[in-house]
C-alpha cells in the first residue's frame, strides 16, 4: 500500500476569527476521500484562533531584556517566549531558548514564531490547546464531508543531537497518535519489545516534503495510511515526566 | 507537487555477503523512475554487510553483567551495546541505555537490535559507516538504472521528550541531507532565521507509514520530493558537539 502526501492548494491567507474549518472544507471538498488524514500547520490554526501578540503591546521583564541584549534579540520576543513557557531547559548561544511549554512540549522558543506573521510585527503563539483545536476541525470537517477525517496539527521542531527541523504532531483528533507493535512477533518470530511507532509524528514529518517553508501550503492531505480510529491526542506523544531522561 | 511513498516488494530475506545493490536493482527495475529517492532500512544493509554478532560468542564484562542483571536484560546484549558506544549518556530504568555510537549517533542501545535477526540468537549492529554504505548503493544502483538514485539508510530512533519511535536517516548519498531556507524571505517578507529542514530525516520518517514493523518491507521508493543533488551525508544531520545543549 503506497502513501501519498497531497498539498491542499487555494487556501486564502488566514486571519483572526476566520472560520478555518469552513475554509478548509471548501478547499478539500473535491480532493478529499474517506481514509485520508488532514495535516494543518500550527501557524494557520493559531492565526484563525487569534493567537497573535503585537510586539508593541509587550512590556519585557528585566530578565528578558538582559538575555535579549546579550544576544542581539528582541526583548519583546524573549518576553513572549518566557510567558509561553512552564520552565526553561536551556538558554544557549545565539539567544536560543529551549523550554517546556504549558502543553508540556519541549521545543525552541516555546513555539513562538515571528516569521510569516504581519511582516514581523507580531508574535504567533501556539494554540492554547492543540488537541482541542484538532478536535474542533475533525468534528466540523467530518460532519461536512460525511466521513471521519482525522486531523493533525503540526509544528516544526528542532531535535536534541540532530541538525535541522522536522514537523511533529502537536494536536491530534480522530485517530490514534501511536501504533503499538509491542508484544507482536516479527517475521523471525522474535518479540518486538520496544516498538511504539509515533504514527502522527511520522505523518507530520512527511508533510515537510510538500509544504516548503517559503510557500503558502498550510495543509496537506495524506492518503493511504493505515491509521487506527480512536481517541488519540497530541498529548499521547508528549513523554511523561517520570520517563524523561533529559529533564 | 505530491509526494508518494511506495514499498519495494518482493525482496528476499537478506543474508551476509548478499549483493544488496544487485538484489535491489532487480526489485526496482520496473518501478523506479528518475527523481525517486530510495530508502533502505539499516537492518538489511547490516545483514548484507555481515554486521551480525552471535550472542554465544560474546563474553560480557562485569559492568555489563551487573547492569543487565539489575534489569533482567541479556548481559551479552548489553555488552555489545557498550562495545558499539563511544560514551553513555544515560542508563535508565528497564535497562535502557542511551549512548553515542562511534558514528556520533545518539540513540537507544547504540542501534544494536535483537529483533528480526535469526530468532534472537544474534545481535545486529549498525553498519560500520552508513554514509559509505549509502554511497556504494547509490553508485551501483545509479549505474544500473542509468540515472542518479539518491539512497538513504534509515533506522528507527526514540526521541528526547517524545513518546514513540520514528525513522531517521543515518546514511545519505546522492542528495543533500538538509534544505537550507536560512536567509530566504517568507510570504510575509520576514526573514526565516532558523529554517534548516532535515530533508533526509523527513523522507525517512515517512517510510514508517508503509513499512510496518512486523512486515518485511525493507525498502521504500519516495517519488516527488524536490531533493537537491549534492554530496550530502547522514553525518550532516549529526549535531556538532559544540552545538549540543544536551551532552
Amino acid at each position: 500500500m503506497s502513501v501519498t502526501f497531497l498539498p491542499v492548494r487555494g487556501l486564502p491567507e488566514i486571519r483572526p476569527n476566520d472560520n478555518l474549518a469552513h475554509i478548509l472544507a471548501q478547499a478539500l471538498r473535491d480532493d478529499c476521500t474517506s481514509g485520508d488524514v488532514l495535516v494543518v500547520t500550527q501557524k494557520v490554526v493559531s492565526k484563525a484562533e487569534g493567537r497573535l501578540v503585537p510586539l508593541d503591546t509587550v512590556e519585557p521583564s528585566p530578565f528578558a531584556v538582559t538575555f535579549a541584549q546579550a544576544w542581539g534579540r528582541d526583548p519583546r520576543h524573549i518576553e513572549v517566549v518566557l510567558r509561553e513557557s512552564r520552565r526553561v531547559l536551556r538558554m544557549g548561544p545565539g539567544g536560543l531558548i529551549i523550554s517546556e511549554t504549558h502543553h508540556g512540549l519541549v521545543c525552541a522558543h516555546a513555539g513562538v514564531d515571528l516569521s510569516n506573521v504581519d511582516g514581523g510585527g507580531s508574535a504567533c503563539l501556539l494554540p492554547v490547546d492543540p488537541d482541542a483545536s484538532a478536535e474542533r476541525l475533525h468534528v466540523a470537517l467530518s460532519n461536512t464531508l460525511g466521513f471521519p477525517l482525522p486531523v493533525i496539527i503540526s509544528d516544526s521542531f528542532g531535535r536534541a543531537w540532530r541538525n535541522g527541523i522536522v514537523n511533529v504532531a502537536i494536536g491530534v483528533a480522530g485517530m490514534l497518535a501511536t501504533t503499538d507493535h509491542r508484544g507482536k512477533k516479527d517475521t523471525a518470530g522474535y518479540e518486538l519489545h520496544a516498538t511504539l511507532l509515533a504514527t502522527a509524528d511520522a505523518i507530520a514529518a512527511g508533510t515537510d516534503l510538500v509544504t516548503g517553508k517559503t510557500d503558502a501550503v498550510p495543509a496537506v492531505l495524506v492518503r493511504g495510511v493505515a491509521w487506527q480510529s480512536g481517541d488519540g491526542h497530541g498529548q499521547d506523544l508528549v513523554m511523561e515526566s517520570t520517563r524523561n531522561l533529559f529533564p
